[in-house]
């Protein structure tokens, strides 16, 4: 079991370089949970995994990998902020359930079921329609809870985020998305699934990208407490973390490859356009991982006491993963889903 | 580091059924060494080793992987055969010294530098000039002693053998090879190779494949022992162990596999003629791994003591792999070469 004083950010995607683990430092940060594919298949996930094993070697002396339960405790109490890798998409299974396994075993350990498209396990909240969760997605929830790989449903769209929920034995992730009572689009969470959440020890992790806040870049950290705070009226505070979705160093040819991957053409001068379009500009209050301390204080301010201030900057995203990350003890048969401890 | 009484053998390559598992259990072996790639890419590779994590749920009361050092004992402590999959090319790493802690991670713990060919680590024993262990290569060895992912030159040719076992900082293997005394042919290591070995850690499986043996099939147990004692003359008694090659429920088809791959094409008449040539048969008294113990019989009639025949049956490679498996302690330096204790 995790200890407290965990600074945790369930997911960022930068292009990363040295300069943003010395952030992660700053900022009092413990473990980040990163994204290493969106549209990559197997065989390219694998040379993402491996860019990240470098990576963890060339600077071992700020960060390690958060692969098992323990993993997280270990990095904390070394002064190191821990790694945990994640795909938000299902791509690098290849539609073979039993490269679940395999790709948790070579370090991938949190998947999105669906980005915002259509997959094969069910429908992201871009699509036209959402049929829930195929006959194929009941597998790989199963595979997915045996082996200790977790659930992040933050791009899916309602019936399938609400079914996957319902069918998966362990409790899921939202690792980034709001709620639709601040930012009302499909890209949110409505009550029903906060709510659902809440009552499967599910969590959510607040998303601090500009588009995803209710004002973009002028929110103000005051508004930002608020949904904290009346997100936990519906869900209790032992469902809230954080999971900024930080992208650091890209500019709109990364939004392209998010959005478009090989999907659809896009003319040139589309292309060209995005190239030119630089990355959202943040809230002046969140420049960069390094003003994590300011969330907390903004926390404190709306009135959470300082157990709820840790459990929601860390406490609960540790408790979860470190539950998460352990194989199921009966590969039949995972945990029984319960409420937040 | 394993306790006594393994019976250990490093290579099998069969069309896996639970029989097999079930002869290995006859036999009385406490581990076994699986080939699960031959000509494999990175991507056929994740495939291969899905299919063997299916494998691992679906008898597991049989049998359970060995990743990790301890596995071994905790295999036979459960009355479970351990299983360490390998592959007899370096196909799997797709030329990225990057996939060899992939794979690792991903379950693949032993690697042939090359297979009979030249590969971009140097060359097999079947080609046509030898050109020693390539930079490429030097990269993926140096990386196989950081990661713990053991080299495997059974396989590979007389130079490029020879500056593997001198370049690798931990000790390396031939899982499946006899003296070139026994038996005269490239694919056969000299007594150079033997002393090498001998001199540095490493450890030679012999093979029981039937064009392996000195007299082929018509070989006699006795020849087997006197093979055996002859090598430990050279290398000492500490290097020794099985390896045998076994290749159950497959006809000449998997042999073109294994000899043609995709680098040559095979005329139809010819592969015709692969498929309807039977597998090689085996000598009167191998003629499963049920039969195991009639070769640690034929050792002690040769007149091994109870220790030597327990170290030759399978307490070599147990000790071996304990340490082999184990990840570099430090990353940068693998440990210091010695001679087997």
């Amino acid at each position: 079991m995790a200890a407290g004083g965990h600074v945790i950010d369930a997911i960022q995607y930068s292009n990363w370089t040295r300069a943003h683990f010395e952030e992660w430092h700053q900022g009092g940060l413990t473990a980040v949970g990163v994204t290493i594919a969106y549209h990559e298949t197997a065989r390219e996930t694998l040379t993402r995994l491996a860019e990240w094993n470098a990576r963890l070697v060339e600077h071992a002396d700020l960060i390690c990998p958060v692969r098992s339960p323990g993993d997280l405790d270990a990095a904390r109490a070394d002064g190191r902020v821990g790694v945990l890798l994640g795909a938000q998409n299902c791509s690098p299974i290849d539609d073979d359930v039993g490269l679940v396994q395999v790709m948790a075993d070579a370090g991938l350990k949190v998947m999105q079921l669906t980005y915002n498209n259509l997959s094969p396990i069910g429908a992201g909240c871009a699509e036209l329609d959402d049929p829930g969760i195929s006959r194929f997605g009941r597998e790989v929830i199963a595979e997915m809870n045996r082996v200790g790989m977790v659930v992040d449903l933050s791009h899916s769209a309602e019936r399938t985020t609400l079914e996957a929920i319902e069918l998966s034995r362990r409790p899921v992730a939202v690792t980034h998305a709001n709620p639709r009572a601040f930012t009302d689009t499909p890209r949110h969470k409505s009550d029903k699934v906060l709510r659902a959440l809440g009552e499967t020890g599910g969590m959510l992790g607040f998303s601090l990208y500009p588009p995803h806040l209710p004002e973009g870049a002028a929110t103000t950290l005051e508004r930002f407490a608020e949904m904290v705070a009346d997100t936990a009226e519906i869900t209790g505070v032992g469902c809230l973390g954080l999971g900024t979705d930080t992208c650091r160093g890209w500019d709109g040819r990364t939004l392209d490859w998010m959005r478009n991957g090989r999907w659809r053409r896009v003319p040139e001068a589309e292309r060209h356009e995005l190239a030119e379009t630089p990355w959202p500009a943040p809230p002046s209050w969140f420049q960069s991982p390094a003003d994590t301390p300011a969330l907390a204080e903004a926390l404190r301010a709306r009135g959470f006491d300082a157990g709820e201030v840790d459990a929601i900057m860390g406490g609960n995203w540790a408790r979860f993963l470190d539950a998460a990350l352990a194989p199921a003890p009966d590969p039949g048969c995972g945990p029984t889903k319960g409420p937040t401890g």
